[in-house]
């Protein structure tokens, strides 16, 4: 990390970037994400409909609404937690930089297996359980990146403008760790129930959402 | 980061985000959902024309820039009036940004209604009923979402740089009843005449433009 | 304009937004309809080339990577002569907010355009002329909307952080419709060449980028 | 906006414009750009597969996910070195808007050249050479703009917050001419192998991640 040609370095901790460009560049990956997945809510063709109606096919599509309302709370939960996490630092560091595009790759990346599930969600079972697999392991790739970008945001306290207290660290890695195994769980339950695998995922979006960083916070 | 680190908390609201990436992370949504609904404007293709000219294949498209021209209206004076909003908050708290998230939804969305109303405008009348009462729908969730919002905007009043005074705070809960029924009545009006119920949330869009946030904002 | 609910209202000019979300909101727009012109530049299906090399597919693709070079362009300078614009201002009212979402609205269309125009520029001559009239008629409405706003942002003096002189306000109109009737006579060539047509839309996109607000910035 | 305003115009060079919008403007484009390719990781048709079970399709998919996190990377390092050369300027002149311009131009199109590769790498040989050669070439256009654009930032001591010493000068510019030489030998190793020739890419982008502006940075 010599970045900084400091010939000193004394006094500079090897972090030489605000976060609020980090912030702009992340908000931005987020929102298109987030955005992006609308795309993936089709029309049904008015050729294709046969002898149905409209209404008929469109009910027909629930696993594209189930699977796009999910990711679309994931995504949310993500940046309000990224959000939060964030406005610990004060600076940022370039490893801090890489670990945060590592998180936003895991992001950007939802809406092809929310695709994927939501065509093959009721398809035979075989690609049911595959498609549900690839969308769980994206949960995971996510779920491992963001505790490593929460490591690089805590590693240096100079970076931070209150030090995170040792005993908020430890909480917090535990519940990274056990956050961790429930997503490594789902992939064992996309192979039974691809359905129950997504409804755990969306539980699990609303668990987080109230919860995760709250014990990193600084004390007020 | 002194704003909240308050040891007592006596004063500290339990407000803890800045409203500045609330305010970057949905007009980041906000655009992206405006933009992409040009993917909806389809480019006829020239195999598919048979013997007509390009100009009566675009022509015929009339349902899909009149669906186009209403969504993008419908998305801006949400943006403008969120914008408003946000000016009122010193500080949002976590049930904010979820109530903020749940509008996001109702926004990003919007693209998969207008492309569906663009599609089945002018189709056999029973689809064209079912795709205007979805595009309907879909603005009622959208008045929802902002009603609640703007609830959780004002309901701490420490939050605010201003109190908003309560006879402003009865209007502006009048006027969000008074427009969730108005949006609600399109829905009922898409069974009657799909092309009347765009018009309406058209004319509803100017009208919104020009009053709803008005008298909820702070005198100066 | 009864926006602010000020009673008296007499040092409150009728300005009562910060520049920086209307400047964050339609830096939105321009950067995600600038980008969504690559969703234009079609990829040769592998089964659709018969005999052909790919490299002649992609060569006789031509009409798109210039239709997407002068709209990228087109909206380059725009965002450049906007943020011009936008340094001018100290606050925007609600009538500016409105001017800008005319122009967003022009700017966010033109994937549409270019995409038409890519499709059909070397289509048999009647289609090719709709096209490119189409494309014409778009930037006139983009010309419109730009001037329009900057009617807008420059009407009340009070809401800029220097006056404009009148003989610069006088220069830029004049300019203004210059560029104007410039845009409308390219309607008329696309009935001529479709290529020209095109071809002076780059050109005036390169005159515009070193001049078009020059002089309607403050005097230093 | 008394930053420019001096009546003397002696201490002020012809830099009008603050980093903020440019910034902004650019992590908009970099953000779409690199969740955009996200849309060329196709979901394979259920109608599709054949005897094939969804597993072995999605394996068989594999230059569209390399393609994917190469690029993805290399957007992913433009982006932060983009992030630490501004961080030297303390003001851009519209030359640099329109240096810039030329980078954004080459990062937005990213998404095509590696579609084009997603689609061709295991094509016959010579569309796969052509495929892999237009990549190489996108890659080559994006290191001449990015060295245009530093060149841009740097020519005028004056709008930097802290002169680069003339050593770190010729260090950058002779690190710019063997990346853009490196880059140009890829164009040449398309045509021997594709999948070497984005093997590479993806270890120039690793190597650049961690050395390229190091030595441009002022010392502190």
């Amino acid at each position: 990390m010599n970045d900084t040609a400091s010939p000193t370095g004394a006094s500079a901790p090897a972090a030489d970037f605000s976060t609020s460009r980090l912030e702009a560049f992340s908000d931005g990956v987020f929102a298109i994400a987030i955005t992006l997945l609308v795309l993936d809510l089709n029309v049904p063709e008015p050729e294709g409909l046969g002898g149905r109606s409209l209404a008929s096919a469109l009910a027909h599509q629930w696993p594209a609404y189930f699977a796009y309302l999910v990711s679309f709370l994931v995504i949310g939960i993500i940046w309000i937690n990224h959000h939060a996490m964030c406005s610990l630092a004060r600076r940022v560091d370039r490893r801090t930089l890489f670990a945060n595009l590592g998180l936003l790759l895991t992001v950007s990346v939802i809406p092809f297996p929310t695709r994927l599930l939501a065509t093959y969600l009721v398809a035979r079972h075989e690609d049911a359980h595959t498609a549900a697999a690839v969308y769980a392991a994206s949960m995971v790739a996510m779920s491992i990146a963001f505790s490593l970008l929460f490591l690089a945001f805590t590693r240096d306290a100079r970076t931070l403008h209150t030090p995170v207290p040792p005993e908020a660290m430890r909480a917090a890695r535990r519940r990274f760790g056990i956050g961790g195994l429930c997503y490594l769980a789902t992939v064992g339950l996309a192979f039974l129930s691809p359905v129950a695998m997504l409804a755990v995922h969306a539980l699990m979006a609303l668990y987080y959402c109230f919860d995760q960083l709250a014990h990193a916070r600084p004390a007020r």
